[in-house]
């Protein structure tokens, strides 16, 4: 038995004693947590210290070198996430669909954990703080799988939790931690069916991608997004050239950030000086179809077909022109991830038909693809957002890290 | 691109116009498929002859060829399964959780189809009408794969039910049918991820787990069930002999049928012998350990391991005598499959633990496992029974064939 097969045993049979923990138990142990990182604050930063030299050592660019520095700032910030967790209502235990049949039977739904969880990430350590937390509120054992970059900080973190799990009386093992980064236990821990009951990839494209090809479990897919907004004919210009400014430049890097810019033929002479006015400020590239470049003119690059399937994550924007609603759906639904979409029009038509055509997780009238995440969808938390049909689509919050089983209450009843 | 490769892509066009099919539309549908397969009766019969006559050439067993064959009876059986998915109401489109955000967004959970659903299957002529049913109703295009033996039972009720889509004015792609049964085409179907949306594979254990190994996209995994009844020390063993016979007897080769009967030391003695005396009105043949040998005599064949993780589909049944409820749920944990397990028990405390700790997707306390299905727990028809933790879990009706899409109305809010 390899060393993380027994790990993935030991998270296992964490399960049973976590999965049946009172609130009560979980809240504490999350307590727990929050204060014994704050404590061990220093540890933390010392280890992080060691991953941005090797990091630095090695070259890494500076906005990724920002995405895995820790400070005693950022530590508190992740520590009143937890804080935040145990604060949450506790999705586990709740019964729905109680009722009692003909023949006497009382059937009922309950929410249960859905037991262990794998989490393969990259770069970032506040997602070993974050995924712990959710999970073990939510009931479930979590095997952690991080980047290279981030071992250190990452093998700190963990152990503070598992000393904090210990403290209030849970298993060590409710927080699993991979130590060994290489590719073949990546590779390993996607063939563990009989002890990891589903996957959750958090990082790029091409990360997810292999974790859903070669996952012998259940994946939840998570974040690649590659967003449009609209601009009807019928749009308020002024309206949309402040919501695709929003959606492009407020945070390029995140998945909800807009890619692709449509706008309806009609409207596009007035409409894209307008946009490129605001677009200007954060100095976007532009790449847009010839009949765009024929409107701003050659300061903006021709977009290849590639442009309109690539998720920039940077200040980018294509720009395609289109007749109108029709194809604005047809290339959304053609080019798009299923993430989130935005239509920008004054016709109450023309929303509800872009509504219920477009394919994706969010769809929006007149307002920013930004808002997609669980704290502004009123979900409390995230765990990452659902770009798949099965299981749970949009923002994931505690519910969505949950299965149900029957329970069914007898005298005796035996089937005719 | 190949044969399957066309049909899926037509699959995926008629995916946007049955997607956003009102409900009368497809109620339309159905009635017309129902009219059409009566009216066409003879035509389905005479297909299923040349099947069962290529069948019974093969040498294939009699049980086989009585789930193969078909009656003029059992067409009207399937024609008002038909009827009764019309009466049900339509899952898409309703809309929970909608709320307005502090920041103006009104936020809503709408219900939408999954897409294209693929359904791979063995020799069952019924499940072509039903699984194609339940996918209309629930606005999912359907691509069926049936095994070789009823290919041309179920090229003649696919082609009928086409042509009734089409007297109803829906596409006649709604209902796809792969004819190639070679199992390449199979491999090749599984590949199909940018067209076919999830995959539900109905049949024996083995097609499962090739489905699940293989397919690049969601599986949902169905209906292999080695359940359990645990007789405690505190049962009423009248009932509990009652309850071991009806779960063993009634239906031995369906999912929810027991294979193994678990009971407390302290009653065995007594217990046994009567529960033997239930299971020999149908000559069931006990396979069991040492101490239940000791009890019932070598009549009862040694169990091996491998006994107790059979699904016998059969008249046969695997005893093992236990210490109490605690050695019940870590034997049901280790080898169930998580289908249905059953407790008998007065006593209330057990019976809770029972309840609390074994991971399955129905729980029973006091009443036989034959009831898990769709019609016995009120969801009104059954597309198979999910003993996977994601999505769904349990029998599976129209809802379980859905999924959502966050729709956001918005009046020009950005992000800050």
């Amino acid at each position: 038995m390899t060393i993380l097969e027994t790990m993935a045993r030991s998270a296992k049979i964490a399960e049973r004693t976590l999965g049946i923990a009172g609130t009560e138990e979980k809240n504490q142990a999350l307590l727990a947590i929050a204060s014994c990182l704050m404590e061990r604050c220093q540890e933390i930063l010392e280890a992080n210290e060691q991953d941005l030299e090797a990091a630095r050592a090695d070259g890494m660019s500076d906005s990724l070198l920002d995405r895995l520095a820790l400070t005693e700032e950022r530590v508190e910030g992740i520590v009143e996430g937890v804080r935040q967790v145990a604060a949450l209502p506790d999705p586990i235990g709740e019964v729905t669909k109680m009722s009692k049949m003909p023949n006497g039977l009382i059937i009922g739904k309950r929410r249960v954990p859905l037991g262990v969880i794998g989490i393969i990430y990259e770069a970032r350590p506040n997602v070993t703080v974050d995924a712990a937390a959710l999970c073990l509120k939510s009931g479930n054992v979590v095997v952690l799988r991080g980047g290279k970059e981030a071992i250190h900080s990452n093998t700190a973190l963990v152990s503070i939790m598992r000393d904090a799990l210990e403290q209030a009386g849970l298993p060590r093992d409710c927080i699993c931690f991979v130590h060994d980064t290489s590719r073949t236990v990546a590779n390993e821990m996607m063939t563990l069916s009989d002890y990891i009951d589903v996957l959750i990839p958090r990082g790029g494209a091409g990360l997810i991608q292999t974790v859903v090809e070669n996952a012998k479990m259940p994946v939840i897919q998570t974040g690649v997004g590659n967003c449009h907004v609209y601009v009807d004919g019928e749009a308020n210009l002024q309206i949309a050239a402040e919501i695709i400014y929003n959606a492009k430049c407020s945070r390029p890097s995140v998945c909800n950030a807009a890619e692709t810019l449509l706008v309806a033929r009609g409207v596009a002479k007035e409409f894209l000086p307008m946009a490129k006015q605001f677009l200007d400020q954060k100095q976007v590239e532009l790449r847009g179809c010839y009949a765009t470049r024929e409107i701003l003119g050659d300061t903006v690059k021709h977009a290849t077909k590639s442009d309109y399937y690539t998720e920039f994550g940077d200040y980018i924007l294509a720009i395609k022109l289109v007749a109108g609603v029709e194809e604005a759906i047809q290339f959304i639904n053609r080019h798009g991830t299923g993430h989130s979409e935005c239509i920008v029009t004054d016709n109450y038509f023309t929303a509800q038909k872009f509504l219920n055509e477009v394919d994706a997780a969010a769809v929006y009238v007149n307002a920013s693809t930004r808002f997609t995440d669980g704290f502004e969808f009123g979900l409390g938390a995230e765990i990452g957002i659902s770009t798949q049909k099965m299981h749970a689509r949009g923002p994931m919050g505690l519910e969505e890290l949950t299965s149900s089983k029957y329970i069914i209450y007898g005298e005796g009843q035996i089937r005719k």
